[in-house]
């Protein structure tokens, strides 16, 4: 029986994670768990699956919440969220923490769930972007396995499975290319929140959607791609493949690549990174069939129709603290946007000169990180908002 | 230094492997080989080589090469064949087997080479058709490993790196079309051998060629994937791929597929089998671009266009010393059409009247097995030539 802590249990992963324990109570138990705002379903989940420790984000709820529930306890907050992450009074053979929240929140809770020793499962990007070096040089400390969740990088870990990493020549992300994939850069100037909110091919959140659709995703991929798979960016590719079946490839020395295809169902790679090393059955999820899809496109990626993705390379490249300005302006961007305050074009804008304006620390300890980021947030804010 | 033992040295296979080889000389050495009927490239391949022991056609070219090497060791005929899979003069830290003879000759030697605890590369699919059971037995019982050289089985092969064969839903063997893909049935009744040579994707010999275009190849694979894989046949499938850059797939029990893509280079999976379990450079192997090949297609199996690759699943199926019957009768089929003394659809023909006339032997011995197939072959023989 493998213990869950789950981060972030109300959103888009969090709720296709407890699909999978729901279906394998025999292999995973629900320890503990975060929510967002949405206390229904937080309390729906409660009954379903008794954790023994749940986090909100207002103390208010937890207060009303403790009065319901009397056999579990309630944290709220940033506290709350590395108390799930590091919950140890429930006994198990295995425990797996999975980082589905959204954004540079989960940074802490993932640095004190790999000082447990426990195996991390990071459907959260933005924490190996904001301060991937940190998080790497944790788990090499406390030999702590890091396993994917995201679709590509999950992808790339299962091509992995039985090589040897001496042997990659390159890996190739691929990209779907998003909601305004078919859009020229004329067109984007006009586009909607609620066109950029129509992703083809996944269901996802609202942030990673329009990531998606600005291609800063594929550019948080990238960089994440480079901590988990120790790579330096130029064996890390992009391609852009508009129907998502191939989620990732890696090439070897020897020009083999392997591929991973596959229905664009998250549950796949959540469950991948659960149940590793075991491969279990996905009762859920619906077989590929190719003779169905019929065709596979593969386009070259274009830098200058998607600058965030030139931008997130030249930040990786650049290293030291510019991926934290880059991932905190996306997200103060990608937040301004969905509040209606900028345009959809703005959001590369911002980025841009967030960047430009950003003094590098070489190598930013924890403190400078979370500093740099508020920074950027903060003058973000104060200019558009 | 790995000793090379190749059946096969001047085919198509052959000469690929001859190319690795030259590619990495600190990690292969060319010990003895056996040729076909082209002398001058006999006496290039020693001359660059400096094999121990060769093995001809004739006796009577034996002599006539022991003239002129005298340093090197000779023989001929099925006798030279093992020969070359049992030499042991030259000593080595390993020994690689290479099966790259054309047809069921190829099966004497691999069960010699296997007692002998030689890992080989089968290149042969006719070994395992015709005595699966008796290879997998053998292989089994002296710990020896059958790395397959066949494009689609080496893809299967890598695709399982590192996998449990337990989480195996089924394996997916990609299928160009050949030649005559885009026929009609009605339109195969005039093909002409040279049609029938030209395939679209792959630069092969002429058996395996005509195979192809009769998806007998395919049907040969279908059978082979069943023993090197241990897998029932409603396991393993087959699709229409035409731009042959996915060698082949696995689906394992969450959904995910895994797949092997690459240039149509047959260097890749000899190679890969010669360097298992490594995985080496291959210089001369370009990249596979797929932003260049730009598209991959995939159609339904059509099992009434091709009763060859059907007849081969129902051989399969029907087990015991039906695949043997299929093989032989499909190799003096193919021989009789490369003479033109059949059409191409008498091939298909001559195969299902063979399965016809054939009293099943449930499992045949290794003499039931030299005999059904000499017999097939005779039978045929009298009627057509």
């Amino acid at each position: 029986m493998k213990n869950i802590y789950l981060l972030g249990a109300t959103g888009s992963i969090g709720t296709q994670t407890l699909d999978v324990i729901r279906q394998h109570p025999d292999k995973f138990r629900l320890v503990a768990f975060s929510a967002g705002r949405n206390i229904e379903l937080t309390k729906k989940i409660i009954n379903e699956f008794r954790p023994a420790y749940v986090s909100v984000i207002s103390e208010q709820s937890a207060k009303q919440l403790a009065e319901q529930y009397k056999e579990v306890e309630f944290g709220f907050g940033d506290e709350g969220l590395i108390n799930v992450a590091t919950y140890d009074a429930v006994a198990g053979d295995e425990h797996f923490v999975l980082s589905a929240v959204m954004g540079a929140v989960g940074l802490l809770p993932t640095l004190k769930a790999i000082e447990m020793r426990r195996t991390i499962g990071i459907a959260n990007k933005e924490t190996l972007v904001t301060a991937g070096h940190l998080v790497m040089e944790k788990a090499r400390k406390y030999g702590v396995k890091l396993l994917p969740v995201d679709s590509e990088h999950s992808a790339i870990y299962q091509c992995l499975q039985g090589e040897d990493a001496k042997a990659i020549r390159k890996i190739i992300i691929t990209a779907s290319g998003g909601s305004f994939r078919d859009y020229t850069r004329e067109m984007l100037k006009e586009v909607t929140r609620e066109q950029a909110l129509n992703h083809p091919n996944w269901s996802m959140g609202a942030k990673i959607t329009i990531d998606s659709a600005t291609m800063m995703n594929k550019g948080l991929e990238v960089i994440e791609a480079h901590w988990l798979f120790d790579l330096p960016y130029d064996q890390i590719e992009t391609i852009l493949h508009r129907q998502s079946i191939i989620h990732s490839m890696v090439e070897f020395e020897d020009t083999s690549i392997i591929a991973h295809l596959g229905t664009p169902d998250m549950r796949i790679p959540i469950q991948f990174a659960m149940s590793y090393p075991e491969r279990i059955d996905l009762k859920q999820s619906k077989s590929l069939k190719l003779e169905e899809v019929g065709m596979l496109e593969f386009k070259k990626m274009d830098f200058e129709r998607f600058p965030c993705l030139k931008m997130a390379y030249e930040a990786g490249h650049e290293g030291g603290s510019c991926p934290t300005v880059l991932n905190a302006a996306n997200e103060a961007a990608v937040d301004l946007f969905l509040k209606d305050k900028i345009s959809f074009l703005d959001i590369e804008k911002v980025v841009y000169e967030s960047l430009e304006h950003h003094h590098k620390v070489d190598r930013p300890a924890l403190e400078d990180i979370i500093e740099i980021d508020k920074n950027t947030r903060r003058i973000i804010t104060e200019k558009y908002e």
